[in-house]
Protein backbone atom coordinates (compact mmCIF):
# COMPACT_ATOMS: atom_id res chain seq x y z
CA UNK A 1 0.00 0.00 0.00
CA UNK A 2 1.24 3.43 -0.58
CA UNK A 3 0.00 7.19 0.36
CA UNK A 4 -0.16 9.63 -2.17
CA UNK A 5 1.36 13.21 -1.83
CA UNK A 6 -1.64 15.28 -0.87
CA UNK A 7 -1.16 19.26 -1.10
CA UNK A 8 -1.96 21.39 2.10
CA UNK A 9 -4.79 24.01 2.22
CA UNK A 10 -2.48 26.74 2.02
CA UNK A 11 -1.53 25.10 -1.12
CA UNK A 12 -4.57 24.06 -2.90
CA UNK A 13 -5.38 28.37 -1.84
CA UNK A 14 -2.63 29.30 -3.83
CA UNK A 15 -3.10 27.21 -6.79
CA UNK A 16 -6.47 29.08 -7.03
CA UNK A 17 -5.14 31.88 -6.52
CA UNK A 18 -2.28 31.45 -8.94
CA UNK A 19 -4.78 30.08 -11.41
CA UNK A 20 -7.13 32.77 -10.92
CA UNK A 21 -4.01 35.65 -11.67
CA UNK A 22 -2.98 34.04 -14.45
CA UNK A 23 -6.51 34.41 -16.17
CA UNK A 24 -6.98 37.87 -15.17
CA UNK A 25 -3.84 38.70 -16.20
CA UNK A 26 -3.41 36.95 -20.00
CA UNK A 27 -6.95 37.77 -20.65
CA UNK A 28 -6.94 41.49 -19.78
CA UNK A 29 -3.67 42.08 -21.93
CA UNK A 30 -4.69 40.16 -24.56
CA UNK A 31 -8.47 41.77 -24.96
CA UNK A 32 -8.91 45.08 -22.73
CA UNK A 33 -5.40 46.52 -23.02
CA UNK A 34 -4.67 45.66 -26.63
CA UNK A 35 -8.63 47.15 -27.44
CA UNK A 36 -7.86 50.38 -25.16
CA UNK A 37 -4.95 50.93 -26.77
CA UNK A 38 -2.91 54.26 -25.41
CA UNK A 39 -1.53 53.60 -21.71
CA UNK A 40 -2.74 50.45 -21.93
CA UNK A 41 -0.15 49.01 -23.74
CA UNK A 42 3.02 50.86 -22.88
CA UNK A 43 5.40 48.69 -22.63
CA UNK A 44 6.15 48.66 -19.02
CA UNK A 45 2.52 48.23 -17.83
CA UNK A 46 2.43 45.35 -20.62
CA UNK A 47 5.01 43.65 -19.93
CA UNK A 48 4.61 43.25 -16.27
CA UNK A 49 0.81 42.43 -17.45
CA UNK A 50 2.23 39.03 -19.23
CA UNK A 51 5.05 38.45 -17.11
CA UNK A 52 2.55 38.19 -14.06
CA UNK A 53 0.86 35.57 -16.33
CA UNK A 54 3.80 33.45 -17.01
CA UNK A 55 5.40 33.15 -13.59
CA UNK A 56 1.72 32.76 -12.09
CA UNK A 57 1.66 29.95 -14.96
CA UNK A 58 4.81 28.31 -13.48
CA UNK A 59 3.94 28.85 -9.76
CA UNK A 60 0.72 26.81 -10.23
CA UNK A 61 2.80 24.21 -12.07
CA UNK A 62 5.48 24.10 -9.97
CA UNK A 63 2.72 23.18 -7.08
CA UNK A 64 0.65 20.84 -8.95
CA UNK A 65 4.03 18.65 -9.57
CA UNK A 66 4.83 19.46 -5.76
CA UNK A 67 8.24 20.73 -6.60
CA UNK A 68 10.16 21.00 -3.69
CA UNK A 69 11.11 24.52 -5.31
CA UNK A 70 7.08 25.48 -5.00
CA UNK A 71 8.26 28.08 -2.51
CA UNK A 72 10.85 29.85 -4.13
CA UNK A 73 9.32 29.95 -7.16
CA UNK A 74 6.07 31.82 -5.20
CA UNK A 75 8.62 33.93 -3.75
CA UNK A 76 9.18 35.72 -7.20
CA UNK A 77 6.10 35.30 -8.01
CA UNK A 78 4.76 37.75 -5.07
CA UNK A 79 6.64 40.50 -6.28
CA UNK A 80 6.15 40.25 -9.72
CA UNK A 81 2.28 40.14 -8.93
CA UNK A 82 2.95 43.15 -6.64
CA UNK A 83 4.62 45.07 -9.25
CA UNK A 84 1.81 44.33 -12.18
CA UNK A 85 -1.07 45.54 -9.66
CA UNK A 86 0.84 48.65 -8.87
CA UNK A 87 0.92 49.50 -12.67
CA UNK A 88 -2.65 48.65 -13.38
CA UNK A 89 -3.74 51.01 -10.17
CA UNK A 90 -2.16 53.89 -12.87
CA UNK A 91 -5.03 52.58 -15.46
CA UNK A 92 -8.72 53.26 -15.74
CA UNK A 93 -10.42 49.62 -15.52
CA UNK A 94 -7.76 47.69 -14.42
CA UNK A 95 -8.96 47.58 -10.48
CA UNK A 96 -10.06 43.93 -10.99
CA UNK A 97 -6.89 42.86 -12.36
CA UNK A 98 -5.06 44.45 -9.54
CA UNK A 99 -7.04 43.20 -6.84
CA UNK A 100 -6.69 39.71 -8.04
CA UNK A 101 -2.62 40.32 -8.14
CA UNK A 102 -2.67 41.42 -4.62
CA UNK A 103 -4.37 38.35 -3.59
CA UNK A 104 -2.08 36.36 -5.09
CA UNK A 105 0.92 37.87 -3.90
CA UNK A 106 -0.91 37.61 -0.58
CA UNK A 107 -1.35 33.69 -1.09
CA UNK A 108 2.63 33.29 -2.71
CA UNK A 109 3.94 35.04 0.83
CA UNK A 110 2.08 32.04 2.61
CA UNK A 111 3.04 29.28 1.67
CA UNK B 1 -16.62 54.82 -25.08
CA UNK B 2 -15.61 51.26 -26.27
CA UNK B 3 -16.27 47.78 -25.23
CA UNK B 4 -14.63 44.90 -24.39
CA UNK B 5 -14.09 41.34 -26.37
CA UNK B 6 -16.20 39.44 -23.87
CA UNK B 7 -16.23 35.74 -23.99
CA UNK B 8 -19.67 33.52 -24.84
CA UNK B 9 -20.97 31.22 -22.39
CA UNK B 10 -19.80 28.25 -24.27
CA UNK B 11 -15.97 29.43 -24.14
CA UNK B 12 -16.50 30.28 -20.20
CA UNK B 13 -17.80 26.62 -20.17
CA UNK B 14 -14.57 25.37 -22.07
CA UNK B 15 -11.88 27.52 -20.31
CA UNK B 16 -12.69 26.13 -17.10
CA UNK B 17 -12.65 22.23 -18.62
CA UNK B 18 -9.57 22.86 -19.82
CA UNK B 19 -8.16 24.25 -16.43
CA UNK B 20 -9.76 21.79 -14.75
CA UNK B 21 -8.29 19.22 -17.16
CA UNK B 22 -4.59 20.37 -17.17
CA UNK B 23 -4.71 20.48 -13.34
CA UNK B 24 -5.79 17.30 -12.99
CA UNK B 25 -3.58 15.63 -15.66
CA UNK B 26 -0.45 17.48 -14.75
CA UNK B 27 -0.64 16.90 -10.52
CA UNK B 28 -1.76 13.11 -11.43
CA UNK B 29 1.40 12.36 -13.20
CA UNK B 30 3.55 14.24 -11.07
CA UNK B 31 2.59 12.53 -7.80
CA UNK B 32 0.52 9.46 -8.49
CA UNK B 33 1.76 8.09 -11.63
CA UNK B 34 5.02 9.06 -10.22
CA UNK B 35 5.03 7.67 -6.71
CA UNK B 36 2.78 4.20 -7.81
CA UNK B 37 5.08 3.20 -11.12
CA UNK B 38 5.25 0.36 -12.71
CA UNK B 39 2.53 0.76 -15.70
CA UNK B 40 1.81 4.30 -14.38
CA UNK B 41 4.75 5.59 -15.37
CA UNK B 42 5.04 3.37 -18.89
CA UNK B 43 6.03 5.42 -21.70
CA UNK B 44 2.79 5.82 -23.73
CA UNK B 45 0.74 6.44 -20.35
CA UNK B 46 3.11 9.04 -19.66
CA UNK B 47 3.58 10.74 -22.28
CA UNK B 48 0.09 11.00 -23.19
CA UNK B 49 -0.27 12.90 -19.21
CA UNK B 50 2.00 15.03 -19.80
CA UNK B 51 0.23 15.52 -23.18
CA UNK B 52 -2.91 16.12 -22.05
CA UNK B 53 -1.72 18.63 -19.58
CA UNK B 54 0.16 20.66 -21.64
CA UNK B 55 -2.42 21.17 -24.68
CA UNK B 56 -5.39 22.24 -22.11
CA UNK B 57 -2.69 24.68 -20.97
CA UNK B 58 -2.35 26.01 -24.41
CA UNK B 59 -6.09 25.83 -25.41
CA UNK B 60 -7.15 27.83 -22.06
CA UNK B 61 -4.18 30.09 -23.41
CA UNK B 62 -5.43 30.49 -26.45
CA UNK B 63 -8.91 31.40 -25.76
CA UNK B 64 -8.04 33.61 -22.78
CA UNK B 65 -6.32 35.66 -25.54
CA UNK B 66 -9.54 35.62 -27.77
CA UNK B 67 -7.54 34.19 -30.55
CA UNK B 68 -9.01 33.25 -34.08
CA UNK B 69 -7.43 30.15 -33.86
CA UNK B 70 -9.12 28.29 -30.43
CA UNK B 71 -11.33 26.20 -32.41
CA UNK B 72 -8.86 24.51 -34.30
CA UNK B 73 -6.40 23.95 -30.64
CA UNK B 74 -9.49 22.73 -29.03
CA UNK B 75 -9.88 20.43 -31.69
CA UNK B 76 -6.69 18.90 -31.48
CA UNK B 77 -7.08 19.23 -27.68
CA UNK B 78 -10.33 16.71 -27.61
CA UNK B 79 -8.53 13.87 -29.21
CA UNK B 80 -5.41 14.23 -26.83
CA UNK B 81 -8.20 14.70 -24.03
CA UNK B 82 -10.03 11.35 -25.46
CA UNK B 83 -6.43 9.30 -26.09
CA UNK B 84 -5.82 10.57 -22.56
CA UNK B 85 -9.19 8.80 -21.05
CA UNK B 86 -8.37 5.72 -22.63
CA UNK B 87 -5.30 5.14 -21.14
CA UNK B 88 -6.78 6.27 -17.60
CA UNK B 89 -9.18 3.73 -18.09
CA UNK B 90 -6.74 0.93 -18.43
CA UNK B 91 -5.40 1.58 -14.85
CA UNK B 92 -6.38 1.65 -11.75
CA UNK B 93 -7.15 4.71 -9.79
CA UNK B 94 -7.10 6.48 -12.66
CA UNK B 95 -11.36 6.88 -13.04
CA UNK B 96 -10.84 10.85 -12.00
CA UNK B 97 -8.33 11.68 -14.52
CA UNK B 98 -10.54 9.96 -17.17
CA UNK B 99 -13.88 12.00 -16.46
CA UNK B 100 -12.34 14.98 -16.12
CA UNK B 101 -10.52 14.41 -19.79
CA UNK B 102 -13.66 13.30 -21.38
CA UNK B 103 -15.63 16.41 -19.79
CA UNK B 104 -13.03 18.72 -21.39
CA UNK B 105 -12.88 16.15 -24.87
CA UNK B 106 -16.97 17.40 -24.87
CA UNK B 107 -16.42 20.80 -23.92
CA UNK B 108 -14.03 21.59 -26.67
CA UNK B 109 -16.01 19.97 -29.30
CA UNK B 110 -18.52 22.29 -28.95
CA UNK B 111 -16.47 25.34 -29.73
CA UNK C 1 21.01 -2.49 -23.25
CA UNK C 2 18.31 -0.92 -24.76
CA UNK C 3 18.04 1.84 -27.47
CA UNK C 4 16.29 5.15 -26.53
CA UNK C 5 14.06 7.20 -29.02
CA UNK C 6 16.03 8.80 -31.39
CA UNK C 7 14.80 12.13 -33.22
CA UNK C 8 15.00 11.96 -36.95
CA UNK C 9 16.40 14.50 -38.92
CA UNK C 10 13.16 15.89 -39.97
CA UNK C 11 11.87 16.87 -36.97
CA UNK C 12 15.03 17.85 -35.52
CA UNK C 13 15.28 20.69 -38.34
CA UNK C 14 11.18 20.72 -37.06
CA UNK C 15 12.58 21.28 -33.83
CA UNK C 16 14.94 24.05 -34.54
CA UNK C 17 12.32 26.28 -36.59
CA UNK C 18 9.76 26.34 -33.75
CA UNK C 19 12.53 27.12 -31.67
CA UNK C 20 13.49 30.67 -33.53
CA UNK C 21 10.00 31.08 -34.42
CA UNK C 22 9.08 31.18 -30.27
CA UNK C 23 11.77 33.62 -29.88
CA UNK C 24 11.83 35.87 -32.87
CA UNK C 25 7.80 36.50 -32.36
CA UNK C 26 7.74 36.89 -28.54
CA UNK C 27 11.18 38.60 -28.52
CA UNK C 28 9.60 41.13 -31.64
CA UNK C 29 6.23 41.70 -29.92
CA UNK C 30 7.61 42.26 -26.36
CA UNK C 31 10.20 44.81 -27.84
CA UNK C 32 9.69 45.53 -31.06
CA UNK C 33 5.88 45.84 -31.48
CA UNK C 34 5.34 47.35 -27.92
CA UNK C 35 8.16 50.15 -28.39
CA UNK C 36 7.39 50.82 -31.63
CA UNK C 37 3.64 51.31 -30.60
CA UNK C 38 0.14 52.25 -33.83
CA UNK C 39 -0.01 49.24 -36.22
CA UNK C 40 2.09 47.08 -33.86
CA UNK C 41 0.06 47.10 -31.34
CA UNK C 42 -3.12 46.62 -33.07
CA UNK C 43 -5.09 42.98 -31.61
CA UNK C 44 -4.80 41.50 -34.66
CA UNK C 45 -1.59 41.76 -35.16
CA UNK C 46 -0.31 41.44 -31.44
CA UNK C 47 -2.45 38.37 -30.78
CA UNK C 48 -1.26 36.69 -34.26
CA UNK C 49 2.64 37.03 -32.71
CA UNK C 50 1.56 36.08 -29.05
CA UNK C 51 -0.30 32.84 -30.70
CA UNK C 52 2.24 31.84 -33.16
CA UNK C 53 5.29 32.40 -30.36
CA UNK C 54 2.68 29.39 -27.75
CA UNK C 55 1.68 27.55 -30.25
CA UNK C 56 5.47 27.35 -31.80
CA UNK C 57 6.70 26.40 -28.20
CA UNK C 58 3.65 24.03 -27.77
CA UNK C 59 4.78 22.18 -30.64
CA UNK C 60 8.46 22.00 -29.47
CA UNK C 61 7.70 20.86 -26.52
CA UNK C 62 5.45 17.90 -28.28
CA UNK C 63 8.17 17.11 -30.48
CA UNK C 64 11.52 16.86 -27.34
CA UNK C 65 8.71 14.11 -25.46
CA UNK C 66 8.45 12.32 -29.09
CA UNK C 67 4.65 12.56 -29.36
CA UNK C 68 2.32 10.92 -31.32
CA UNK C 69 0.18 13.50 -31.81
CA UNK C 70 3.25 16.16 -32.95
CA UNK C 71 1.89 16.16 -36.45
CA UNK C 72 -1.17 17.21 -35.71
CA UNK C 73 0.12 20.34 -33.40
CA UNK C 74 2.48 21.06 -36.39
CA UNK C 75 -0.13 21.34 -39.03
CA UNK C 76 -2.10 24.04 -37.00
CA UNK C 77 1.30 25.57 -36.18
CA UNK C 78 1.66 25.88 -40.02
CA UNK C 79 -1.39 27.81 -40.55
CA UNK C 80 -0.69 29.97 -37.63
CA UNK C 81 2.94 30.88 -38.30
CA UNK C 82 1.07 31.62 -42.06
CA UNK C 83 -1.55 33.54 -40.93
CA UNK C 84 1.29 35.71 -38.61
CA UNK C 85 3.55 36.25 -41.26
CA UNK C 86 1.25 37.65 -43.48
CA UNK C 87 -0.05 39.77 -41.12
CA UNK C 88 3.74 40.57 -40.78
CA UNK C 89 4.01 41.50 -44.70
CA UNK C 90 1.63 44.59 -43.67
CA UNK C 91 3.95 46.35 -41.23
CA UNK C 92 7.50 47.94 -41.17
CA UNK C 93 10.33 45.79 -39.77
CA UNK C 94 9.20 42.80 -39.98
CA UNK C 95 10.30 41.17 -42.70
CA UNK C 96 12.57 39.04 -40.67
CA UNK C 97 9.87 37.78 -38.47
CA UNK C 98 7.60 36.96 -41.20
CA UNK C 99 10.51 35.07 -43.12
CA UNK C 100 11.23 32.66 -39.90
CA UNK C 101 7.36 31.97 -39.73
CA UNK C 102 7.32 30.84 -43.17
CA UNK C 103 10.58 28.78 -42.46
CA UNK C 104 8.45 27.19 -39.66
CA UNK C 105 5.66 26.51 -41.38
CA UNK C 106 7.56 24.56 -44.24
CA UNK C 107 9.15 22.98 -41.57
CA UNK C 108 6.17 21.84 -39.84
CA UNK C 109 4.44 20.87 -42.89
CA UNK C 110 6.94 18.50 -43.71
CA UNK C 111 6.47 16.48 -40.59
CA UNK D 1 13.40 57.61 -35.10
CA UNK D 2 12.99 55.20 -32.55
CA UNK D 3 15.57 52.12 -31.21
CA UNK D 4 14.16 49.05 -30.25
CA UNK D 5 15.69 47.06 -26.69
CA UNK D 6 18.50 45.11 -27.36
CA UNK D 7 19.80 42.11 -25.68
CA UNK D 8 23.25 41.90 -24.20
CA UNK D 9 25.76 39.75 -25.16
CA UNK D 10 25.49 37.78 -21.78
CA UNK D 11 21.68 37.78 -21.96
CA UNK D 12 21.89 35.88 -25.48
CA UNK D 13 24.65 33.42 -24.02
CA UNK D 14 22.09 33.04 -21.04
CA UNK D 15 19.07 32.84 -23.71
CA UNK D 16 20.79 29.70 -25.24
CA UNK D 17 21.76 28.10 -22.68
CA UNK D 18 17.82 27.77 -21.06
CA UNK D 19 17.23 26.79 -24.81
CA UNK D 20 19.09 23.98 -24.28
CA UNK D 21 19.21 23.23 -20.69
CA UNK D 22 14.90 23.13 -21.06
CA UNK D 23 15.57 21.08 -24.25
CA UNK D 24 17.73 18.36 -22.89
CA UNK D 25 15.60 18.01 -19.89
CA UNK D 26 12.33 17.63 -21.04
CA UNK D 27 13.71 15.23 -24.13
CA UNK D 28 15.60 13.35 -21.78
CA UNK D 29 12.52 12.92 -19.22
CA UNK D 30 10.26 12.04 -21.62
CA UNK D 31 12.54 9.41 -23.99
CA UNK D 32 15.60 8.23 -21.90
CA UNK D 33 14.09 8.28 -18.83
CA UNK D 34 10.54 6.60 -19.59
CA UNK D 35 12.25 3.87 -21.58
CA UNK D 36 14.85 3.38 -19.20
CA UNK D 37 12.50 2.91 -15.95
CA UNK D 38 13.31 2.38 -12.72
CA UNK D 39 15.53 4.98 -10.74
CA UNK D 40 15.22 7.01 -13.97
CA UNK D 41 11.37 6.87 -12.69
CA UNK D 42 12.00 7.82 -9.00
CA UNK D 43 9.87 10.52 -8.41
CA UNK D 44 12.20 13.12 -6.77
CA UNK D 45 14.49 13.01 -9.60
CA UNK D 46 11.36 13.00 -12.29
CA UNK D 47 10.46 16.16 -10.72
CA UNK D 48 13.23 17.50 -11.07
CA UNK D 49 13.94 16.75 -14.43
CA UNK D 50 10.68 18.49 -15.28
CA UNK D 51 10.78 21.07 -13.20
CA UNK D 52 14.15 21.92 -15.03
CA UNK D 53 12.68 22.02 -18.08
CA UNK D 54 10.22 24.24 -17.07
CA UNK D 55 11.98 27.03 -15.23
CA UNK D 56 14.28 27.13 -18.12
CA UNK D 57 11.54 27.79 -20.36
CA UNK D 58 9.97 30.68 -17.89
CA UNK D 59 13.57 31.89 -17.71
CA UNK D 60 14.04 32.23 -21.45
CA UNK D 61 10.64 33.51 -22.27
CA UNK D 62 11.27 36.55 -19.25
CA UNK D 63 14.81 37.27 -21.27
CA UNK D 64 13.00 37.58 -24.36
CA UNK D 65 10.24 39.90 -23.24
CA UNK D 66 13.33 41.96 -21.83
CA UNK D 67 11.64 41.91 -18.57
CA UNK D 68 12.77 43.39 -15.29
CA UNK D 69 12.64 40.71 -13.44
CA UNK D 70 14.76 38.57 -15.94
CA UNK D 71 17.66 38.29 -12.97
CA UNK D 72 15.78 37.23 -10.26
CA UNK D 73 13.75 34.37 -12.20
CA UNK D 74 17.53 33.54 -13.44
CA UNK D 75 18.69 32.98 -10.20
CA UNK D 76 15.95 30.44 -9.56
CA UNK D 77 16.39 28.68 -12.15
CA UNK D 78 20.50 28.62 -11.52
CA UNK D 79 19.12 26.67 -7.92
CA UNK D 80 17.33 24.04 -9.83
CA UNK D 81 19.77 23.53 -12.64
CA UNK D 82 22.32 22.49 -10.02
CA UNK D 83 20.00 20.41 -8.22
CA UNK D 84 18.73 18.62 -11.29
CA UNK D 85 22.66 18.16 -12.17
CA UNK D 86 23.33 16.51 -9.16
CA UNK D 87 20.32 14.52 -9.22
CA UNK D 88 21.92 13.48 -12.86
CA UNK D 89 25.17 12.60 -11.56
CA UNK D 90 23.56 9.69 -9.53
CA UNK D 91 22.27 7.90 -12.58
CA UNK D 92 23.74 6.37 -15.61
CA UNK D 93 23.80 7.81 -19.19
CA UNK D 94 22.65 10.87 -17.78
CA UNK D 95 25.93 12.76 -17.82
CA UNK D 96 24.95 15.03 -21.23
CA UNK D 97 22.22 16.55 -19.08
CA UNK D 98 24.11 17.22 -16.02
CA UNK D 99 26.94 19.15 -17.92
CA UNK D 100 24.09 21.27 -20.00
CA UNK D 101 22.62 22.15 -16.76
CA UNK D 102 25.82 23.53 -14.87
CA UNK D 103 26.68 25.50 -17.82
CA UNK D 104 23.04 26.69 -17.94
CA UNK D 105 23.09 27.13 -14.46
CA UNK D 106 26.65 29.29 -14.76
CA UNK D 107 25.14 31.60 -16.98
CA UNK D 108 21.83 32.07 -14.95
CA UNK D 109 24.07 33.23 -12.32
CA UNK D 110 26.36 35.70 -14.65
CA UNK D 111 23.21 37.71 -15.40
Amino acid sequence: MFMFTTTTQNMEACIDACDQCHRICLQSAMTQCLESGGKHVEPGHFRLMMNCAEICQTSLNFMLSNSEFSEQICAVCAEICDACAESCDQLDGMEDCAKVCRECARNCRSM
